[in-house]
């Protein structure tokens, strides 16, 4: 039994920890604003009314006043995480490289036990630094099965040893992380340290000899265009959302990259120091801003222009989100980006980092209640009750441990002594986002074809059926899904074609060969977005299509189908972009993952709200007794696999560096 | 087969629709700011630089210029929405109420065949008026064995013929609609028309002589006191969220009322034309912005002070959303406003709802495609399948129809010609958030004890046990959940026990007995808002507790846990507040309603972000060629039962007029 202290003052027990929170205010939006307003002049406050189409007023250099100084303090602190880089700010990245992937953590003096919970990336990789350095280290891991969090691959074998997700064994698709960025050195040298092989992922469509064809669609208010199309001539796509005339002629992206422009004015060219304070700047001018906000106020767009950058290039669902956020991702995954993927899956990385500390992980195993102080921490776990015994307890127990679990989960597992205020704040308010995947399998590479390919094959179903697809004369019924010879039979069951009646667009329009490589296209139906796979499968004619790639609300409107109509009514949308005659290739497998769903990720990452990057990031990763704080919300990379190494790398480091 | 338009103007049909929407932009939200700062002067944008806490200048009478006329129509738009106006301004309540109540729509001189497509109020109210007046109706539902949408009442019997959900048959809880407030004529006026009694629902506790008592909690940050005490002396609970000194003796409603008073003043105590102005005037100032961005930056208010008010008036999980939405709605759920509920539950209206046009309706049909044109709408149809036929398909043909269907789930209906540009995105981006209850049976109504009745029923348990709770000696492993003889045996499962022990917050003290009548507590914990029933059940001991009500992202997090672990932990938060002895009541036995997982609600209701008030609202309530359009997101009073009403009469008599 433990002895545990109680929450209220009321209690009539001895206590030695105070249930009050930190009575001195922490940083705020609105004395942020003031102060930075004392300090830095009329600069920061009247954004809103400034002239009209003009760029914000660079800010003066802010050196931090007194009245200023905790808020500009705030802004640094995300500053510095943001760019990794310490209290001097001086890079971190080389250091934690070396620690990863070269040197490790020096030997210990005082090894410790330690408890790990949660055995994503950040855990795994946590442990296996600190057992490397002589501590003892267990990881609790939630699921009754597998390991590696948010990255999460369907495909047959692994550490999970599944059965084939596919009808062809050999198919995989991602569930979670699926691209790597070039820019993130942590997890491309682990892979490349791990003996990993890594090949690019297409983010933009390739054509045969590698080089980007931007030949995927965009299919918005009913017209279908080529993305080198639309570049080259934007006007009839622009047109259907009403744009004003300055913005007829002038590409999605574009207007979007020239709305940001006074914001990267902030941080580029620049280095050291004035690239923290550039990006503090950033942080203290929008960081209370969704990216509504920040396009209708700051860019001065309006409501039609909004639209149009919102849905091809993928802001509309988190308009109401924190601007920083998809600031960050906009400059990131963008076809200037080099994105790299693992062969077999982001999974075989989960692998390679499992077999390191196998020994040490307990699956099945989710914490409940956390327990610190006195230099013990307690962890209470419950088994996911599948087994003939139910639900089975487990308490586990070390020096300190490192808490890996998404705050949307930590809310409800109660820690006692409470924590500081600013960390109950921040699990409770940390906004966590929707993301949900719709992948379906085809016999065939389809979008790979040229007209004659698809003649060929066409010609294989049926004598004629290549016109008849043509001349919008095939039946609607769902007879001809997975009509061609390569598709094996009886995956299709009677529920999926009378969805598939039921519901679909029945777009007449046939479109010409797609004949890409990779890449994917963007659509305003429910699908939203879809991505083909980079690679071939060896040995494979076939491929998983990511159908549906949705986030926040989009994505939740997903979920509300079973995998009956969902499989079916993601072909659907994917047939409104690339035409009906693909269904002959469907073999009526498909998965899905919502991490809205997943009963212990709780959505897809901590996508903030306005103002939280300054009001509770800088609460986040604050070790509380022997309670330190790792995953990639810790980080300003979240979802991204290189947050959760910095944070792995990070704790490890403040466990190891404790007395 | 139906002969549908293609959707691209690359087909190479012959269409009679165009795919392309409206080109003429309409209202936005950055024109109509610009537009309203010519006209109206300097004083509606530069709200960030008034000086600090000084309340934002009134509007000046704002008679709409060239420049700023259909911004402000749209802002006039929404206003008459709110006070339920025509456009020269007068109340249609007055008319909607005497066709609703008293008259009924005229007789038809030419009879129509109309589809209604959702049996919830509005679907079921439309139905019967268009029936009464001679049309030929048919109802189209989702659900296989219920109507009514967002108004159900867990019970035995009733329409759907439930199996008793609690061990007392008689026992009944809503996971829906609970509480009716008197300002709302519509569905009061309905409620009595249809001979249902209506009898008080205690927002606040009341004593035995049925006067507020104030006497339920407040648990924040560790301290537990009772709402009377907390606006008498609110310094100890403000202290403990670090509110600055001159807050730090106002209670958060007071704060909360004092910060709305700008917007107030433009409403208050105005009549008619002047009236709807004034609202017009809020939506156009405040229109855009989320609650965060009201608070911090209009009413000035600081971090700890916006998360003491967001903690204690429920408006932490929605500062993100529209301003407007929380504005109203802290308004009308306020204690001066009286509530009325439901003997035997909201349930009962929908019973004698449907009794009136129970041959109408086409239960477990919903609708997956909608085409219409020439005079005719054709609505596609599935069942869920749970039959020995698999999944059915029906189409359904009529003159018109009445989509009551939430905007979420129209989201995957593709319709066919396309919906206006306008509608399309409002079907798109219209917000629905997220609402979770937990209800929990206890076999005894604990929360009516005082502590004589403690003493009395827990020595009945056994000697001993009232000052073992007392002093916090009681067993925590879930052995006496249950204990009470009153309980009945075997539904508390060995999950649930151990569940309970494994993630219970132990709290050892043990405030005093409760000694109230309906109402309920607030508390940071993750329950968030509880209430308890405000009527006994006649001839029960016993009672549901609501344990918790939460909406947005507190709601997204109890849908992570099966009903085995989210009854124990919902018990657990709410003994954190009212102590832990109330567990030997629990008879193992709960129910729990998440709306964003219904698969036919999508969400608890449409709460909009910022700016879709304006942006998407005109929109939402066109009719599109032979489509109209109800539902209370058709209202601005969504989640409300009289929304959902007004909107029945608007589009039965928007059907019944049309020739």
């Amino acid at each position: 039994m433990i002895i545990e202290p109680a929450q209220s003052p009321h209690s009539s027990d001895e206590t030695s920890s105070s249930p009050l929170p930190d009575p001195s205010p922490g940083p705020s939006r609105r004395t942020l604003i003031a102060g930075a307003g004392a300090v830095a002049g009329a600069g920061i406050v009247p954004l809103a009314v400034e002239a009209s189409g003009a760029a914000p007023a660079a800010a003066p250099g802010a050196a931090p006043g007194a009245a200023g100084g905790a808020e500009w303090a705030a802004c640094l602190t995300v500053a510095r995480a943001i760019l990794v880089r310490d209290e001097a700010d001086e890079p971190l990245v080389p250091r934690y490289a070396d620690i990863l992937l070269r040197d490790g953590l020096p030997r210990s003096r005082r090894t410790k036990s330690v408890l790990v919970v949660g055995a994503g990336p950040a855990g795994l990789t946590a442990a296996h630094l600190l057992r490397q350095a002589g501590h003892r280290v267990t990881v609790i891991e939630a699921n009754g099965n597998r390991v590696g969090g948010r990255i999460k691959t369907f495909r047959a074998g692994g550490h999970e040893r599944s059965e084939p997700p596919f009808t062809d064994a050999r198919q995989y698709a991602e569930a979670g992380a699926m691209r790597i960025p070039d820019s993130h050195p942590l997890v491309t040298g682990l892979i490349d340290g791990l003996g990993l092989r890594r090949r690019r992922f297409h983010l933009v469509d390739v054509d045969g000899s590698g080089r980007p064809a931007y030949r995927t669609w965009i299919l918005v208010n009913g017209i279908r265009v080529r993305r080198a199309d639309y570049a080259r001539d934007p006007r009839a796509v622009n047109r259907s959302f009403g744009v004003p005339a300055r913005h007829e002629t002038v590409p999605a992206a574009r207007i979007l990259r020239d709305a940001f422009a006074p914001v990267r004015r902030e941080i580029e060219g620049k280095e050291g120091k004035a690239l923290v304070e550039g990006w503090a700047r950033v942080v203290q001018r929008y960081g209370h801003m969704s990216m509504y906000r920040f396009l209708s106020d700051e860019a001065k767009l309006d409501e039609r222009t909004v639209d149009l950058i919102g849905t091809v290039e993928n802001l509309t669902s988190r308009l109401h989100l924190a601007f920083i956020h998809s600031f960050i991702g906009a400059s990131l995954i963008s076809p200037d980006t080099a994105f790299f993927e693992l062969p077999d899956g982001t999974g075989t990385l989960v692998d390679a980092l499992y077999e390191r500390v196998e020994d040490l992980v307990r699956l099945d195993r989710r914490a409940t209640r956390i327990t610190h102080g006195n230099g013990t921490v307690t962890v209470d776990t419950v088994s996911e009750g599948r087994g003939p015994r139910g639900v089975e307890r487990e308490r586990f127990t070390g020096d300190t441990a490192i808490i890996t679990v998404p705050f949307s989960g930590l809310r409800h597992i109660p820690v006692t002594p409470a924590l500081s205020y600013g960390k109950r704040r921040a699990v409770t308010e940390l906004h966590y986002d929707a993301a949900t995947k719709v992948l379906l399998e085809f016999s065939r590479r389809w979008w790979e074809f040229d007209e004659a390919d698809w003649k060929r094959e066409l010609e294989a179903v049926r004598p004629g059926l290549h016109r008849e697809y043509r001349l919008g004369r095939t039946p609607d019924d769902g007879s001809l899904l997975g009509a061609h010879p390569s598709v094996p039979r009886g995956h299709i069951s009677a529920a999926q074609r009378a969805h598939y009646a039921a519901a679909r667009h029945i777009a007449r329009d046939q479109p010409e060969a797609a004949h890409v490589v990779g890449g994917g296209s963007a659509t305003d139906n429910p699908n939203r977005f879809m991505f083909q796979p980079s690679h071939p499968v060896e040995g494979s004619a076939g491929g998983v299509v990511l159908a549906s790639y949705s986030w926040s609300d989009d994505a939740l409107k997903w979920d509300a189908f079973d995998d009956a109509e969902r499989y079916p009514r993601a072909l659907a949308g994917l047939q409104e972009v690339y035409g009906q005659r693909i269904e002959v290739f469907y073999t009526g497998v498909g998965r899905t993952q919502s991490w809205m769903r997943d009963p212990y990720a709780y959505g897809e990452a901590s996508v903030l709200l306005p103002g939280q990057h300054t009001e509770l990031f800088p609460h986040i990763r604050e070790p509380e007794g022997g309670l330190h704080f790792a995953g990639c919300h810790t980080s300003v990379k979240p979802a991204w696999i290189e947050g959760a190494l910095e944070s792995a790398v990070r704790t490890a480091l403040e466990v190891h560096l404790k007395d």
